[in-house]
C-alpha cells in the first residue's frame, strides 16, 4: 500500500508541474481570451489556436507525452513516441502525473493525455489488430489525429449500457453501423478522423455478449456530426462534444475490435483506468480552484477585512483542504489496487472513487466560485469552466448512482443477501 | 399570518399560469432553438426575438402586465399600464404571480416584471422626479424601453457596497459619473436606455450618506459597453449581463434621485421586495425543474425500471417536494412581513429568504439535472440555464454569506454581544 | 392558508408559554437534579417526583389543561376537563401551543398533552364505546392515570405495520392477545393503567382489514412489563419506554375498539394530529435549543472573543434561525391542511413534516450542544436529552425514509409510473 | 508514503483482530448485559466486572499489551510489559492496531491501550523522572493502576487552554494544585490512582510558557471526585468521565512533569499520537457499525423485501463504505507523517483527522441505528453507545471547529494574509 510515486514518476510529476505552470497556464488564458473574441466578433470559435500546435511539440521535446502509456502492454510505444524514460507507467505513477495535468483544460491535451484519446489508444493498444495499431493508435500517439468514442445516446439512458439501441450489424464480411450518438467528445476538433463506435450485434447472446466495438473512420459515408452540444453552457473548444448520426455505414468486419460481442469485456478494461485518471484530473483541478479560492480570500477585502477574515470561509477553506486530500488517497487507494489486484479487483475501489471525487470537486469549484463573487461565475477565472467539467464528471462514465451501486454490491455481496427479493432490485449488476 | 393570495391575485395567478404555460413556454423554446442556430452559424445570437414582442402585446392585452406595481405607490399607474383590476397588488399577492413568472425564463420580459427593469421602476416611481418619471418611467411601463442597474464593480467586494469605487461628483450644477461597473443586467439588449448609477458622493458623510443614485441616460458621452459577461455559461440573451465603463459622464445636478446621499436609503426600500421577487421566481423554476424531474424518472427506464424505481430517487424527489414547500411558505411569509411590517421590520425574513432559496433552487435542479442524465447538462432542456440562473442568485443582491450575518444579528441582538470584541466581529452591518 | 393562531389561541399560546418558563422550567431543573442524585445514590429514579402532581393541579386550575382536544369530537369533554373556554382547538390552533409545550420535556405531562396519551384519548373519544369512555378516558383527561400503546415489535419491521407478529385472537366471546410489543411510552409510570394493543385478527382479510385495536388493562393477567429501554442513554423517566409482553391475555370481545379489523383505519386517524403534534413539539424544542445556543454563544469566551464572534458559529446560528422558521411554517401548513381537508387530503404534507422536522431538530439540537461544548453532552443542560429525543422521532411514528416514501408517491402519481416496475418498487403503499 | 503495517504489525493486527472478535467482543456483551441488571436493581453500577481482569491477563499472556508503546522510547519498556515482540510499534503500525480495538468498547481497556492511560504513559515516559516512572508508569504498564488527565475546565472555553483557571501555584518546594476539572476520564475506577493535572503557574510567562503539568495521586489530600457525567445518556463505567476538585493540594515541586511552565509542550507531543489513536479507534467503531448495518439491512425484511432493497439504502451504505475508506488513509497518512515529520510537521494533518473523522463516524453510527429502527437506539445493540463516543470526539482533544482553524492557518499561511486584520482574526494560533 505504498502510493507514493517511483522516483521517476516523483521527476515527471515536478517536471508536468513547471510545464504547465510556466508553459501551459499562460498559454491557456490567452487561448481563452482568443476564443472568447472569436465569439464575441461573431468568428467561428472552434478552430484550435495555434499554440497548441506549439505547446505539443515543446512538450514531446521535453518527453512530457503520452505519459498515459501503461507500463507493460504501453512500453513498445513509449519510448518511439516521446514518453521520458522510454517505458509506461503504472497506474499509481500516471495518477500523480495525471493530477498536475488536471489543473488546466489545455493541459492533456498539450500533453497528448486527454479523453477520450487516451482510452481510445489504451483500447488500440490491447484490442486492436496490428493494422488498426499502425493506421490509426500509431498517429493517434503521434498527435497527428484525434479520436471519439461513440457510445452515449440521446434516447436511452446510458447508465444502463445493455439498453443501447445503436447497431453493429453483421452482414457478409462487413459490419454495418447504425444508431445516434451524442457526448461524443473531441469530435468538434478538425483532426478527429476516427471513432470507436458502441452498438448491437448478437441480440441472442447472453447480454453481455451482445455487443461489439467497432472502429469507424470519421469521414466514412453515413457518419455525420449533427451538433456541438453545451455541457452547463461550455462547448469545450476545440475539442467539444457532439451529436453524431451513423446511417447505414458499412466497414469490414474487422473493424470490430477483438471480434464480435465483445464490447463489454473491452469497456471494464477501458474504464477502470480511465476513471482513475478522470478522478487524479479533478483532485488537480479542485486543488487549483482551492488555491484560486486561498489567494481571492486573502486579498480581497470586505467590511474592513480580508474575506479569510469573515464567517465561516477558513473552515471552509479547512474542509475543502480535508475534503481534497481525502479524495487524493482515496484515488491512489484505487490506483494501486487497479496496478495489483486488476480490473476486476478493483472494481469497488473504482467506483469508490468515481462516485465521490466528481462531487468533491464540485463542492470544491463551488466554494472557490462563492469566494470570487461575480467574477466567479464569469469566464474571467476558470472556475466557471472547472465546474462545468467537473459536474458533467457525475455523469459522464457511469452517473453516481451507478456507481454506488456497485459499491453496494461489493459491499453487501459478504452478507448473502436472500435470494429473490433482493436479486432483482440489484441496479448495478450490468453497469459499466 | 394569512399567506393565501386574495381572490383577485388567485384569479392572476391562474391566467398568469395559463398564459406562461400555453404562450410563453413553446415560444421560449422556440427562441432558445434559434438563438442556439444563429450561435451555431456564426450569427448574432443578441438581437431580441421577434416573438417577444408579440408576446409583450398580447400579455399587455390580457392585463397581464406590469403586474409587479406596488398597492399604493403603483395604483396611479397601474390603470393606465395595462395591469389587469387597476390598481397595484400587495407584496403577498404579486409573490404568488411571480412564482408562474419563474418557470420561464422569458416569461417575465413578457410580463413586463423583469429585473432590473422592475426594481428601477420602482425606484423611479417612489423616489424619481416627475420629470424622470415622465421620461423614464412611462416608456418602462409602456414596454417601450428597457433599462439596467450599475452597482456592482468588478474591483471592490460588492457584498460590502461602501467598499465602492464609482464616484457621483458634485460639480456645479452637474453631478460627473466616472468608474467601472458589471454584471448590470440588460445591457445587452438594443432598447436599454436608462440606467441608475450608484456611487460616492460625499466622502466625508456618515458611511451610510456618502453615495448617490444617478439617473443615466444609456446613450450619455462617456457611457460604454466593454463587454457582456458569461454567468456559468450562459449569457441570457436578450438582456444579459455587461461591463460598464463611465467616463466623465457630466449629467444635470438633478439627476441624482431624491438628492444626494441618499443611494443607501433608496437601496433598502429596493432591495425588500425585489429580493422576494426573485425568491418567488426561484421557486417556480425550482418546482417547474421537480415536474421535469418527475416526467424524466417515471419515463426514463434503465436496469429494467423507471428511474423512479431505482436506489434514492424517490427518497430525492421526495426530498424536493418538501424543500421547495418549505422554502415557499417561508418566501410568503416574508412576503407578509413585508406588507405588514415594511422594510425595516422584514430585514432578517428578507435576507432569511436569500440565504436560503437559491440554494434550494440549485440543489433541486441539480437533481432534475442528474436525473436526465447528459441531456439535463445540455441546451436540450431548460436546466442548465436555471442552474446558471440560480447560482448566480446565491451572489446577486449579496451573497448568501451576508444575509446569513444579517440573520445572525437580528437573531444575536437581544443577548446583547459584550460590546467590544463582538461589535468589530460583526460582518453584516453595513450590508445590504 | 391563514395559519396564525385564533385570538383564543394566541392568548393559550401566551399563557402556555407564561407557565412553561415561569413554573415548568424551573421545576424541571429540580426534578432531573433529584432524579440524577437518585440514581447516582443508587435509589430508584423511576417514581414520580412530587412536584409534577403539583403542577398538574397549578395548570389545570389555569384551564391550561387538556388542550389537545379537537375541536368538534373533543368539545363535549373540553369544558368538563379544564379546557380554558370550554371548547377543543383546531389542529392548526393547537400546534401553535404545542410548540409550547415542547419546550420542556416536562410541560406535555403538566398540561396533560403528553404522548401516548393524547393520541390514546383521541382514539378512545372517537372510537371507544361510552362504556369505554367512562372507564378509560374520563380518568385519563382527568390526570387520574396514564396510558400506553402497544405497537412496535422488536422482531418485525415496525415500518411495515402488515408484519406485525402480535395477535388478537377472536375465540367466542372473547379476544385473546398474545405477543411482544416494545418502545411502548409509559408504561414506566405507576399509574399507567392502561394500553391499546394493536395485533392481527383476520389474517385472510384485506391487508389493512386484518388487525384490531384493543383497550386492555394493564393489570390484566398475562400482561407484563418486562424492562424499561433506554433510547441514546435515556430512560425518560417517570413515563419511560417498555418491553411488553401479553401471554394469553383474554379479554371480553367488545375490548375491540370499533370492532374486529379495523386497526389501520383508526390508526390512519390517530396518526395525523399526533405527528403534527410531535413535530411542532420539536420546533419549540429547537427554538429552545437555539435560545440556549445564542445565549452561550455570546457568554463564553475564547481565543478573546465571545464563540459567536469565531469562525462559522454566526452562520451555523442564522441557518437554524432559517430551518426553524422554514420547519414552523411547514407544520402548520400541514395543520391547516389537516383542519381544511381532513386526514386523507393531508397524508403528504403530514409525511413531509415527518420526514423534515426530526432533522432539522436533531441539527440544531447538535450545533447547541456543539456550543456547549463538554457541557452539551452532560445532563447540566437539557440538550442531550433534547437531542436522544428527536433523534428517536426519526423513527418513532414512522422512520423518515417510509415517510419520504408517501410523499414520494403522491408526488409521483400524476406522472403515471408505468405500472408494473413501479408499482412493485413503492415501498411505502402500506405504510402508516 | 507507505500506509501499509509492516510485516510484525500486520500479525499483531489479525491476532487482535481476532482476540476482540472472539474474546472481547463476547464478553462486552455480557459485562453491558450485568451492568445493565446492576442499574436496573438499583445495584451500583461502576465496579468494574470480573471479567476485564481475566481478559487482561488473556491478552497480556499473548502478548497484545501495551501495544500502544511507541518505537523509540517505548522499547525499554516493551518486552518487560508484556508487548508481542518486544520493541515498540511506529505510530503507523499502531494505527493500524488501534483500528481493530476500536471495535469494542472494551477491547482498549482489555489491552492496557485506553485513552487518557496511554497519553499518561507516554508523558511519563517521556517527561517522568525515574522516580516518577518507577512509581508510577510501571503500575500503569503492568495495568495494576489507572489513570486521569486533568485538564477540561467546566467554567472556561476549554478549545482555548489559555484560559484555563486552575493553578499549580509554586510556594517554597512545593507546588500547591487549585482548582476544578472535568470531563476526567477514568476517575470512576477504584483503580485510578494518579491524575496528571494541568494548571497556571506563571501567569506573566509567555502565554504558552505559563501553565505546568502535575502528577497527582488521587488520594492526595484536596482531591474531590464530586461527581460523574453522563456523556449523551452513558456514563461509559467502569472508567467514567468525572468531575474532580482540587482544593490546595500540596506536593513537592518535583511532581512537576520536566519543570514548571513546560505543560503546553509536553500537551503537544501528547496529543499527536492520541489524535491519531482516537480516530483510528473510531475507523474500527464505524467500520462495525456499517458491518451490523449491512447485516442488519439484509436480514430484516420490510415490505416484501430486506431493507437493503429499500428507497437510498444501499447508496447510504455505499457511501459510508466509502466515507470510512478514506478516513482511514487520511489517518493513516496523518500517522505516516507524524512518523516521518514529528509532531510539528504532523500539525496540520493531525487536525485534519481530527476534525473529520469523528463526523464521519457519527454519520455512519446514525446511519446503522436508523437501520435498526428502535433497536438501534436502545442498548442492545452497541450503537448508542457508539454514537455518544463519536460524538464526544468531536468536542474532546479540541473542538472540530478548534481542528479546522489549525487546517485553515497552514492553508493559508504561504498566501500572506495581510497582517493587521487577519492576524488578530486567527481563532487558532493557540489551540492545542
Amino acid at each position: 500500500m505504498d502510493f507514493a510515486p517511483s522516483p521517476r514518476a516523483a521527476d515527471l510529476v515536478q517536471r508536468v508541474r513547471t510545464f504547465v505552470e510556466t508553459e501551459v497556464e499562460p498559454a491557456e488564458r490567452r487561448v481563452l481570451r482568443d476564443v472568447a473574441e472569436r465569439r464575441a466578433r461573431g468568428d467561428d470559435p472552434w478552430p484550435p489556436h495555434a499554440l497548441i500546435e506549439e505547446l505539443k511539440a515543446k512538450a514531446r521535446s521535453e518527453g512530457l507525452w503520452n505519459l498515459f502509456l501503461p507500463a507493460g502492454d504501453g512500453d513498445r510505444y513509449a519510448a518511439r513516441f516521446g514518453t521520458d524514460g522510454g517505458t509506461g507507467l503504472t497506474t499509481t505513477d500516471y495518477a500523480a502525473v495525471a493530477e498536475e495535468t488536471g489543473r488546466s483544460a489545455l493541459a492533456p491535451l498539450v500533453l497528448n493525455c486527454n479523453a477520450p484519446d487516451t482510452g481510445n489508444m489504451e483500447v488500440l493498444l490491447r484490442y486492436g489488430s496490428s493494422e488498426q495499431q499502425e493506421r490509426w493508435l500509431e498517429p493517434l500517439l503521434d498527435g497527428r489525429v484525434r479520436s471519439t468514442f461513440l457510445m452515449t445516446e440521446p434516447g436511452v439512458a446510458s447508465s444502463d449500457a445493455t439498453t443501447m439501441e445503436a447497431r453493429a450489424t453483421l452482414e457478409g464480411d462487413d459490419v454495418v453501423l447504425d444508431g445516434r450518438k451524442w457526448w461524443s467528445t473531441g469530435v468538434g476538433h478538425p483532426d478527429c478522423a476516427v471513432g470507436i463506435f458502441m452498438g448491437l450485434t448478437e441480440p441472442t447472446a447472453h447480454r453481455h455478449r451482445q455487443h461489439s466495438m467497432v472502429v469507424v473512420p470519421m469521414g466514412a459515408p453515413g457518419v455525420r456530426v449533427e451538433r456541438m452540444l453545451a455541457a452547463l453552457g461550455h462547448y469545450d473548444e476545440p475539442l467539444g462534444h457532439g451529436e453524431v448520426t451513423l446511417s447505414n455505414v458499412r466497414l469490414p468486419v474487422d473493424s470490430i475490435l477483438a471480434g464480435p460481442g465483445r464490447a463489454f469485456e473491452i469497456a471494464q478494461g477501458r474504464l477502470g483506468p480511465g476513471r482513475v485518471h478522470h478522478c487524479m484530473r479533478l483532485i488537480g483541478l479542485a486543488e487549483k480552484a482551492l488555491e484560486l479560492a486561498c489567494q481571492r480570500s486573502t486579498q480581497r477585502v470586505a467590511f474592513g477585512k480580508p474575506l479569510a477574515a469573515l464567517g465561516g470561509n477558513r473552515e471552509r477553506l479547512a474542509r475543502a483542504r480535508i475534503d481534497i486530500n481525502s479524495a487524493r488517497l482515496l484515488v491512489l487507494h484505487a490506483a494501486w489496487k487497479l496496478d495489483t489486484a486488476g480490473a476486476e479487483g478493483a472494481r469497488s475501489e473504482v467506483s469508490e472513487i468515481k462516485a465521490a471525487v466528481p462531487q468533491m470537486a464540485c463542492d470544491v469549484i463551488d466554494l472557490a466560485i462563492q469566494l470570487h463573487g461575480g467574477g466567479g461565475l464569469s469566464e474571467d477565472f476558470p472556475l466557471a469552466a472547472a465546474y462545468a467539467g467537473a459536474r458533467s464528471l457525475r455523469l459522464a462514465d457511469g452517473p453516481d448512482e451507478v456507481h454506488l451501486g456497485v459499491v453496494a454490491r461489493h459491499l453487501l455481496r459478504p452478507y448473502a443477501v436472500a435470494a429473490a427479493g433482493a436479486a432483482t432490485e440489484d441496479p448495478t449488476e450490468d453497469a459499466g
